[in-house]
Parts: structure tokens; sequence; C-alpha cells
């Protein structure tokens, strides 16, 4: 088992292009849009698409190898405006594999999602997708353990509700130090401004410790424990301006009994906290998620 | 695979005692009790215990053989009260599993949890518990078929927002008419009044198609659709006066995706539904149920 | 929640075609085959698609509204032979909603997976794909009932080693007198000749109570027990000649603990078998399974 | 949430006892000995017990508080010995949480497991048992980072089928140097001798990349590729003489589909594992775990 996993054979290090759209359902976008790839000598690695038939919209991912295309890639953007946007009405992204995504996390003092995110990112898991971790972001000086165990910078931040517009300046600023594309808040304690959200729509990606939306707010485990449910879950979402309600990326359960207490479901939380955490990044960083409302179409 | 399924080798038609019981924690319970079933002929067959040690409540279920006890069943409670309950300041029910147990259903118009219920009791799954379904009482004539595929009377009472206490009279007339000890609501679409509820305390099953506390009330698949959860749920639990609030008993979820409509987890949620009722009805006729609080103790 | 389950918004009754194919990947497929759907009049429903890139097979399922299609149904397989079958090297299936699947279920004497499978029937779960039960197989009388509670007939053909010819022969009369077009084993505890099997290719489903490949044969649920697992399953898969080892098309688990007897086993497995079976029979209906060599492509 | 998580509120640091033991059921057994321990000034913290009624054998974990407990931690197994080991024909164990338990962790080239235990082990979620890892031992040279991030030794042993018997002595010498008690093999990828497992029975813990006894031995998940199973697994168990045949701990598994290749079964299973081999790695610290024949008693 020496090979690197390589989810669809797509080898690390090749050079990839991911097209992400969304648009009116119409008959043969998906016959035009290969044909576009195949004829400019694209080799199509991927492609998942999906028809939401109520709504009538069609959702597309497409990856294909950049080695034989004959459109370079800071070239693709103008074809697509010219040939397809306004034709087809369509939103899209395009994504590089060639091009470094640059994703920070933050947390407070639980190291269990930090813990298990570096321990992928170190392993090479993410190697063909290009991510690098430049910067933890703190409002407590507990972990900077980790940081130096893993070479990152780790920057210590306090926030009390006064300095908040204060302290979150100062996390803008370190984030655009290091030219950072998306945030991932790995049991970060506290809760962004607007302000911050709007600058990083859709890239700042949260782990709850609840079912949602049962238990939003503070302390679930302990709400759930007063309930008496039979099974806790976990959560992870694009942060909006609504606590906890943004777009669900994932979540999974854990079974519970009349015997754990809630110190016993902080810790069964804790396992399936740190892997949804880490499916949702996972979906993210492979450009698999298309926020759509206040939902996400998840390709898998 | 011929034989008869019998949770710990009780064999069908045996004459056991089942004590349900909690009481403060303190020790030696557990010896004092087994001694007096030992003592007096009974053979124990199960006995499972659990301890609260964050409010110091002792909680116990043990079964015991009947056949060479030498306590006659219906002296037992006089040595209890006796003996133990006030010694213990202990609250219990005594069981006897050759005494029937008799559950109505109530449905609406889906069949599928009533479909299960049903052939789980036509196959004898439920036998040694003594179970008996003497009727099914609905506010729609939609599945009269199935009362009478199963031999099994079938009373239409129409509910509406004006007529419900006349037609609560006329459903207690037929519980009591068939001595009804429990009330299993079978997908019944219509909410109980206290009156109904305080006359079967812990003693109405319910099932709710989503995971309590997320999505109380009515069209939570449409809820859980609009929210776009990665997973539906279905919650098992006694009626209580406050709607979808009562002890759990179940709860079971499975994953769904951006491409179910709300009719595919309607679909998806009917397995669910049928599982989570009949496991939370199984323990309820073994009386493995301990409500305490708004919980439950739930011994397997 | 009065209306009909409907996936994909398919309304029962809607006449509609099924393409199930496979062939050499190449580009140009989906938007070959779709546009002649759509420029025939046909309406697509529902399309899928998977492409097995280490083979270079393609996959798909489209299902379109035959409502407005021009091409007659019964000239369709001409169209698709003269344009597509030899170019793309195409092996495909085309199956029409408004044409009746006569299923046969087969039983020996435990009644769970029937029942389940019934209740479906019955409560028109299946109507959207046309599904008719004409007639129960049993080796044993015992289930009777449940074929007079459904007004389904209910054949007994005793089988044993010596007149296993005979047997099937009786078997083969039964199935070509209802036309049946394919056959469920709903716990039917006798193994099928090689004669039979080929008689029904990837036509006969069976249930088998453990997840395969572990514990073939058998009493797997002791044999189960015998390892100590932690977990039991069950597997549903075409039939093929080598015991228990025919395509696999849904497998579950649930788990299990040292306090379960080998008839706890027999217990928690029912409610997996009976689960685990209906949904390959679902999957089998809808056309959403591809055997491809001893696997199985399953659509959702 | 800055609370330790400390299950059944035992406080780390706190000095307590655990007795596992076993023997021929006959009752009174639990009340003898928790009267003994109350007697005797010790406060019960937790007690779990199992009867196994087919072979009539008595289990039982206890674990209680030593802090006004009369009799010195060193003379307790005198008095078991003395007052019950005979009288009861009982097998036990004695543990005391004062006592460290030392840890060796092997590994080979993958890194998922190794860093999830040593992520729960740095952040103390082991803390009240005691867990110290001296060193981790491997045949290849790759992981040595990690050891350097822990500051924990790490020792390479190359292993070779010709030099086994040489490198387990190397080994040995290692274990007895650092003292340890028992070994978790996180991916080691090579079979231990018959000496190795005697010389610490049922105190090596394995992670083995199928659901047992599906796929034993090198190669599971091409193996569970090849056959086409639609959920793979993962299985802790206690090393024994025969290969990936001991008492099992823990299993668990993962749902795939036909569109996952071996690299995604390889990804998926990589969760899985580490998740099962953590929770079988602290139910072995808590001395939860009975091994009895070739299974294996676990309380929860």
């Amino acid at each position: 088992m020496d090979k690197k996993d390589t989810p669809n054979n797509i080898q690390p290090g090749e050079n990839t292009a991911v097209l992400l759209m969304h648009c009116p359902d119409r008959p043969g976008i998906i016959a035009i849009l290969t044909e576009f790839i195949n004829d400019n000598g694209g080799n199509i690695l991927y492609l998942d698409q999906y028809v939401d038939r109520v709504n009538s919209v069609f959702y597309m991912r497409v990856q294909w190898d950049l080695t034989n295309f004959t459109i370079p890639a800071d070239k693709l953007r103008d074809y697509f405006d010219t040939l397809y946007a306004q034709r087809f009405d369509m939103t899209y992204n395009l994504y590089f594999t060639g091009t470094p995504q640059r994703m920070a996390i933050f947390v407070s003092k639980m190291s269990h999602c930090i813990y298990d995110l570096l321990a992928r990112y170190r392993a090479g898991e993410w190697k063909e997708w290009n991510i690098e971790i430049p910067v933890i972001i703190s409002n407590h000086p507990d972990l900077r353990y980790i940081g130096e165990q893993f070479g990152i910078p780790y920057e210590v931040i306090p926030v009390t509700r006064e300095n908040k517009p204060e302290a979150e300046a100062q996390q803008f600023a370190i984030l655009e130090h290091y030219n950072i594309d998306f945030v991932v808040l790995a049991r970060y304690m506290q809760v962004l401004s607007d302000n911050f959200i709007n600058r990083y729509p859709n890239r700042v990606i949260n782990i709850h410790h609840s079912f949602l939306p049962a238990f939003i707010g503070s302390k679930p485990y302990h709400a759930a424990h007063q309930r008496g449910v039979k099974l806790i879950g976990a959560t992870s979402h694009y942060v909006t301006a609504d606590l906890d309600a943004g777009p669900i990326i994932e979540q999974d359960i854990v079974r519970i009994t009349h015997k754990d207490t809630v110190d016993d479901l902080v810790k069964k939380g804790r396992d399936l906290e740190k892997i949804v955490l880490a499916r949702a990044v996972e979906k993210h960083i492979q450009h698999k998620i298309l926020p759509y409302g206040n939902k996400t179409v998840v390709f898998n």
C-alpha cells in the first residue's frame, strides 16, 4: 500500500482544471461543454452532474487534464465568458490544481480537530490539491505547541466582546499577509462578525457539535443530554451571518445511551467532529461543493 | 433456523416476573433483591442495572422464572411494599409475562408502520411477551383492509378540531372495552389531548419523522429539505402534553443528498420510521424502559 | 402527507422509457443520446452516468417521458440498434414503465421478508413501476396464510435432494404460466440449480444473512456468534452458479455486543434482511442496476 | 467546554482500583464483592456485569475510589486470593489507575493511525488512565519525523523474512528497556512470531483493514474492490498465533459505491481504521475488555 491515495486516479502534481457551474437546465449543455474540452485537447478525468428538476437548474463539475489542452489556463475564463456564460446564463468557477490553495486554521483550546487536519496535511493526503497551511490563528495561547510541532506560525489574538473589531482587523491583516483563500474553524469558540463573513463568502468552514438545526448555539452537548436524545451529531457548514444556519456540507451522528454523561458526549463527539470537519474540508479543497441558496450540492 | 427467536433464552409461554425499579443509590441493593429472589426459588434470567452517579439514583431491571418461585404472584407486590419500598425509597413496577399485554394501534392513512407491527405480531415475534392487538383505531377509513387482512376490528372515528372531545370519548370507550394497556401511534396524524395523555401516562408511544428536537411539528421532511440537511431521522417517544417533547425511547437516521426531493425523503423516512417505532414498541413490551424526568433508561 | 411518494417527480401511470447501457468510453455519448431523445420530443426525467476510468467503460441510465415522443415504443429498439449499438459498441436494455413487471416471491418458513415486500406492494409504493406479484412459491405450506391475506396464489412445491429437478420443473411451469419476469428469494432456504439460474440471469435476487464474503453458506449467525464479531450484516445479490458469490446489490450491518446470543443475532438480523432485500428489489424494478462482470453499478 | 472529559466523573489523577473478573455464575457474587469494597471504605464508581446464561459464566468489572479504602493496594491481591478466588473459582485481574501503563506503538509507513493515537495522548485524553508512550518502533525510517514532533524515541528495526528472529530479539530488548505493558500495531505491516505473541498475550492490539473474517491477510481493499462489496470495514483485535483470527475488540464499516476505486477505498478506510483502533486502545487502557475463549466481553 505504498501508492499515494488518489481519487479518480489523478496523480499528485498533475495540472488539471475544474469547472464548477450551474445554470437553467436545457438540453445539450453536457454535450457542448465536453465537446469544447475534448476538441481543445483536454482529457476529462471526472464529470458529475445533477439536475434539480423542481427548479430546473443544471449543476455540473468537470475536471480535465491540462497537459495537452491547447487553450492557456489564463485565457480559459475569457473563452467561457464569451462562449457560454451569457448563452447559458451560467454561473461558474474555474480552479486549477496547479495553483496553491492557502488554508488558515482558527482554533481555541481543543486540539482534536486541528491535530486531525494537520496530520492529513503532513501525511500528504491533500497534496494533489496543492494545499498550503501557512498560519494558525487562535484566541488562546494553549495550542501554541501544535504550531511548533508542525512548524506553522501560531498567532494569538485574544478576543473579547469589546475588542472584536480590532481583533478581526488583526486577523484580516494576517489572512492577507499569508494570502489566505479559505478559513477552517477547528472548534474556534468565537462568533465571526458579518464583516468577516462578507469578506470570505462560502470560504469559512465551521464544525458545530450537534446535528443542526437541533441545538444551535453554545453547549449543545449539555442541551442534548438534558433532552435525553439517543444520538448526538456534528455538522460542518459554511459560515453565514445567521449563527449555525449556513449551508450544511456534511453531518454525521453517533449513538449514545442513558449511561452517557455530558462528559461522555463531549468525548464521543470529538471523534465525530474531527471526521465530519475533515470530510467537509476535503470536499471544499476538491471543489466539489456548489452552494446554492442556503444549501449545497456536494459531488462525490 | 427453525427455532423461535427468544432473547436471553426465555421460552415462549414461560411464566416470569419482571421488576423494574429505581431508588436512591446505596450499597447492597442488588445483593438484597437478588438474594430475596434466589432464596424464594426464583431463577434469575436477566439482570441489568445502571447507576446515575451524578444524581445518585440506582436503576434496575430483574427478570426471573416463576416456576419454582414460592411466593404467589399476587402476593409479590405486598412483599416488595413491606420489605423494600419504604426501606429503599424505591419506586417500582412488577410485570408478569403470563399476563397478556393489550396494545391498540392508532393509524391515519399511511400503512408502513402498522403493516410492520402486524407482521411481527402475526409472525409471533412477541409471543413470549403475551401481546394481544384486539383493535385498530383510525380517523380515516382508508386502511380498513388491513384490519380485515389480519382479522382485527378497525374502528373509524373521524376527528376534527371541533369534535375532538367527543371523538376522544369514543376512543376511550373502545380502549376500555378492549381493556387496552398501551397505545401505539403508528403515524396517527392527530394531536392527543392532555386528558388522553393523563389517562395513559408513559403508555402512548409515538413515532415522529425527524431526529427530535429538530423539526418539531408537522411536515418535518419539508422542513428538512428546506434546511438542506444531509441526514434525516425518526424518533420514537412517549407522548406527553408538550408536542413532540416527551421522553425519547429510540432514534435513528439515514443519509440523504442534494439529489433527494421531499418525496425521496418521505420514502427513505418510511423505512426508518417503521424500524424505529418497532424497536421502541419492543423495548416497551419487554418492560425495558424506565422513564425518569423527561428521559428514559432503556436496558438492552 | 397525502401525496404519493414519487422519486424524481415521476407520476404513477406516466409512460416513460428507461435506457440502461454501457460501452467503451468515448467523448460525446451523453450529448448524442440526449440530443436524440430531445430531438424526438422526449423529456428527460433522469440521467445518471458513470465512467470507469480504469477500464474505460461508460455506464448510463436515462429515463424520459414518452408523452410527446415521436418514435413509437416498439420501434425504439430498431433505432438504437441501427444508429448507436454498433457505432458505440453499446450493450443496452430498454424498459417501458407502461409495461408490467411480474415478480414471483419464493419463501420457506420465515415471514419477515415476504411481509415487508407485500406491505410495500399493497401500499402502492411500486405503482409507478407497474409491479405485479401474481404468485408465491414455497417449499413449505407454513406461510400459506400470507398468500390468503394478500389474495395471491401460494404454490407449495416440496424440495428434497432427490426431487430437485422435478421440483424445479414444476417451478418453471408456474413461472411461465404467470409470465414471471424476475424472482425474489425472500429467505428461500434452497439452493437453485444452474439450470434455474441460466433461465433467469441477473433476474433472481437473494438475501443472504451475512456481510458477504464473510460467512458464506448456511447458519451464518451461528458462525458470526462463534467468531465473536461486533457487527452482523445482510447482503442482497443476484444469484449465480457460485453459492453466495453473485454480484452484490446492497449490504448493511447492525452492531451487536457480547450480550447477544445467536437468537438475538437472528432477531436483529431480521430487520436488516428485510430492509436490505427491499432496497435491492426497488433498485431492480427501477432498472437502476447494471451488472458487469461480477459486480454491479447501482445508480441512485 | 473547558472541563477535562472524564467518563463516569472519575477525575484525572484519582487513585482507583479496577477488578476485572469472571467465574461460574452463582447467586450473590455482586453482593459479596460490593459489600467487601463498601465495608472497607471503597466508594464504587463503576460496576458493570454480564452473565453468559448459555455457559453459566459471570463477568464483572468494578472500579472504586481508593481514597478512604482501608486495605493497602499491595495487599489487595492477597485478600482476593484468600477470600474469593478459590471460593468462586474466580479468574481476575486487578489494576490501579495510579500505576502508569506503558504503551509501545509499532508502525510501518502509514501515519494516520499513529498520528491519531499521539494526538489523543498529547491532548491528555487518557490522562486519568496514566498512559505513557515511551517508544515508537518501526521497520522503516519514514515516520521518524513523527517521533521527533512528539519527542518520543523512534527505533528503526528493519525486518526481513530472514532476520525476523534477530529483529524481534531487538524489539524485545527495547520493550523491556522501556518496561512496556502493551503494544499497539498502528498499521505495522509485519506478522509477529508466536514467540512475540506468547510474551504479550492479549497485550498486542492490531488494526486490520477489513471487517473480519472477510478479507483476511494482505491487500484487503483490493480484494474488497474485486468482490464488489458495498461497504468496507476495519477490525481491531488482540493478536494471536492465527493470522487476523484473534479476539475481536471493535469493528466498524463505511459505505462505498461502484464509483470508488481501490485508492478511494484506501482513503475511506483510513478514517475508519484510526477510529476503530483508537476505540479498541481506549477500551484496553480502561480495563474494559475481558477476553474469553476467542472472543471479548467489552464493557461500556
